[in-house]
């Protein structure tokens, strides 16, 4: 078993970063998320050692839909990371954790004009044009903005439809090809405020593929080599934004990464063989952060099996903390934390408590038997867990732990019963 | 167009129970929920008419998990109905709305024993046992407890699989033919505590054909018939559940509530032929009440063409506030709301503001040319919309406005940014 990160095992109980897992559900309840701090601080000093260069700059941006809170901010501000933000909510968040604003990016494919007056006055340090009308619109503002342009750089990358972003049809970018990017690019040339740093583009999400990467990296520095020349443009910057794969379940590999060293070498060849001004690269890493620092503690509740022999376990969360197996038939590992020496028999499917069919976590996991007041704990439930939990069946959000050089904290609160029925009138 | 509930168009402008969309949408802001409240009266009133019976009892349950709220709630109390709910968290929303606990039925496949502490505490009418092991676990309380069972009936439902609840793989209730429902209702017979009221069972979700209610009725009753003689049941309630389908596009009926009456005719032919006891008939809609009557206006940002000629329209809101194009690709209808006598000329994808390309609203839809800043209007979203939304991106919750009588009121608040980052510590 290698899925959780800082784990060992003591009297049988799985024990994450030393903590055993039945004290801290007895501790903060359950539900709930656990978020190992050190493995999220690891993965930021490992990513900085490979993505740099004796000549270029680099930054790695935190993408911060994959686990925004104030704790993850603050955890990725003191790693020296930039972030992007995607919409007002989150650059809210990011300014209620002191987040540095010359570190942090405004993405998004339909900024509310309220945002991007947000983002403007906050003094976000780029704001990501995702499209001509966003263009024109921060244009017509008369006020000096530092721009990325969102391009779209047609590449498939093999991945679940939900997540693959940047085919020709997608909903985020300007193709190179078209006539919305001369257009685009005419209007930065032409604007006395808009100041055109460079270009940006995110092929898509859990893409274990470096070839992916470096295609979309050759078709950038290709294009932006006849755009310089064309429009005597000076760009200097190149987010090649995120998506690398993590490890879910048994098919998927542990990202290393080693190639990140490769595609930013890659990227320098082409650059000086072509004297391009690029200075500086940027990736966004989110998943990769967070994903594999995460995990749910469950307790598990009635079990039964059907006529048909299937053993269902039930825990007491579900498709409410995480949607993921529901709306991308994402896969996930798991123990019974509490039983971890014993061997696994059981072939069970989990389920979780909300009223509906589709609420299965895990389809087929062979555990120990299990037995009520057991406890379930799911891995790599870091990224896109919490972010995406909703109150369907009006069930409360679990709360949110970080454990942080030994020392487990509530860094997000557990919402009460009271807490749904808030905005009620 | 036929699919907004009291619709008429003033000034090419949709207008939701005589309140124009532009000016609903300038007081309350968007994205916007709209409840039409005489649309659910209404429905509540056919319901009760379709489904009454000179010699049976019958109740109407709402099934809240379709969309749970104070407002919702107050207003099918108001109208005779009885409510279900499946978490603690809907049971606290009755309660705070002073919902009538013997008009209260407890469902849930995992109920927590807070939950079932919590449910006999406020003294809800009837816990509707999902399992053998709960019905041993409320056994072992020693307290007075009437239940009915939700069995599953085995019925294949032509729908979703998400939301198809009773085939012999389902987390829901138990099969007639398990050796689990003869340990159950032996519990019962043994038990001094336990009153088995009778038997539930639910077959899934927008269904449309009313014969895959007549088939699961028909085995109920088969069943029900063989139980009662061979235990000596005094089986007097039976659940049908609900599931009937409501209409969102042009493939699906809008359902005629006549099979209700058929239906319940049919039960009673059986029930007087065999000289069964039931003496009460229930039915759970959910959907069926508040689907239709929902409408969620958007305003309109950017829009753009892509390389491949898809012409995209963003919206304000997105998967965050109605997940189930997503989830089970919904199809939805849509108009311009100001724009209602233009000619639809203009083939889009409605899609919204989340960071994700699979927050897609609708793949394609001709509609009048739009511009931005005028208004999207998405029919029948009343229901799982509301109640399954998510924080995505930080994106807080739109506000619920309900029309009733002519007058529009707040029934659930905006969220503002400050309430996202409420729990974050």
């Amino acid at each position: 078993m290698k899925f959780f990160s800082n784990m060992s095992i003591e009297n049988e109980t799985l024990q994450l970063n030393n903590h055993s897992i039945t004290d801290l559900a007895s501790t903060y309840g359950t539900p709930l998320y656990v978020i190992d701090g050190d493995y999220i601080k690891d993965q930021c000093k490992k990513l900085k050692h490979s993505f740099k260069h004796k000549t270029l700059e680099t930054e790695i941006l935190y993408a911060s839909k994959a686990f925004s809170s104030k704790a993850i901010y603050s955890l990725v501000e003191e790693m020296d990371l930039a972030l992007d933000v995607v919409s007002g909510g989150e650059l809210h968040t990011a300014k209620a954790s002191n987040f540095p604003m010359e570190r942090i990016y405004f993405h998004g494919n339909n900024k509310s004009i309220k945002e991007i007056d947000m983002a403007l006055n906050a003094g976000v340090h780029r704001i990501v044009v995702d499209n001509l009308m966003e263009l024109e619109y921060i244009n017509s503002l008369n006020q000096h903005v530092n721009i990325l342009i969102r391009i779209n750089p047609g590449i498939e990358a093999h991945t679940h439809e939900y997540i693959q972003t940047a085919n020709d049809d997608s909903k985020f970018g300007i193709s190179f090809e078209s006539y919305d990017l001369n257009k685009a690019i005419q209007c930065c040339v032409d604007s006395k405020y808009i100041n055109l740093k460079g270009f940006h583009c995110h092929i898509g999400s859990q893409i274990h593929e470096a070839s992916s990467f470096e295609k979309a990296a050759a078709v950038m520095l290709d294009q932006i080599k006849l755009l310089e020349h064309k429009y005597q443009l000076n760009v200097t910057e190149l987010n090649l934004g995120g998506g690398f794969g993590v490890y879910y379940s048994k098919d998927q590999p542990i990202t290393d990464f080693g190639f990140l060293t490769d595609l930013l070498n890659q990227c320098y060849g082409y650059i000086s063989k072509h004297n391009l001004k690029i200075k500086k690269m940027m990736i966004e890493p989110g998943r990769l952060l967070v994903a594999n620092a995460g995990s749910t503690i469950y307790e598990i509740g009635f079990t039964k099996t059907t006529l048909s022999g299937k053993n269902y376990l039930f825990v007491d969360g579900g498709m409410t903390d995480n949607i993921r197996p529901a709306l991308y038939q994402a896969e996930y590992e798991a123990c019974v934390g509490n039983k971890m020496t014993q061997p696994s028999q059981t072939l069970y499917t989990v389920a979780g408590k909300c009223c509906e069919s589709g609420d299965v976590l895990i389809k087929d996991i062979l555990l120990p038997t299990v037995k009520k007041g057991d406890f379930l704990v799911v891995a790599s439930t870091g990224a896109y867990n919490y972010s995406m939990a909703s109150h369907y069946n009006r069930i409360p959000k679990p709360a949110v732990v970080m454990i942080e050089n030994q020392t487990a904290r509530t860094v997000i609160k557990r919402e009460t019963y009271d807490d749904l029925i808030r905005f009620d009138c």
